[in-house]
């Protein structure tokens, strides 16, 4: 801190075709994904508060059962709590920020 | 809510070669920036807590008197009420998000 070099940061497989590398701050999560075309996040909920952007490739999420295919044009809002899943349409580069941070993912 | 086209959230220029465009939510604030070249952000702190992220370009920060230049490969965690200043090398696309949210930005 307070530079934090990506390549530096290891790369999980958390979930079948979900590559996640996390950084854990004192209030958030930042995690930056490369995401398998096809792969899939069953439906699930947390308490925490998720933002979701897409940096390259082709999402689907559906949250609240609202479903939508979106690309870097948009960001997704996910109160705590609140259902929701996902696919890869292509294979994709996500950032994802869970406020707070996800103990979970450490 | 919960899916936000960016195409739809205005743009200002919050300050002068800085143009934001802020999505709130109940926790966060996440900004998307358009940042003209030699654009420059005095030092300041607030007691937000800021994770920093260049989409494209390059940017020089200094954090706490550490000074970087950086650019997609790095991600920037500036802790609540730490001082630090910015400057766009390259016009640069760059995300920030806050915790908690920037009411002064509504």
């Amino acid at each position: 801190m307070p530079f934090i070099d990506w390549d530096s940061v290891p790369s999980r497989e958390i979930m079948p075709g979900f590559h996640g590398q996390m950084i854990h701050t004192d209030r958030m999560t930042l995690s930056r994904w490369r995401i398998e075309a096809g792969a899939a996040l069953p439906q699930h909920a947390h308490p925490h508060e998720q933002i979701t952007t897409v940096l390259d490739g082709t999402f689907e999420m559906t949250v609240a059962g609202e479903t939508r295919t979106f690309g870097p044009g948009m960001a997704v809002v996910i109160p705590g709590n609140t259902p929701h899943a996902g696919r890869a349409i292509t294979e994709c580069r996500v950032l994802d920020v869970f406020q707070p941070a996800r103990d979970d993912y450490r």
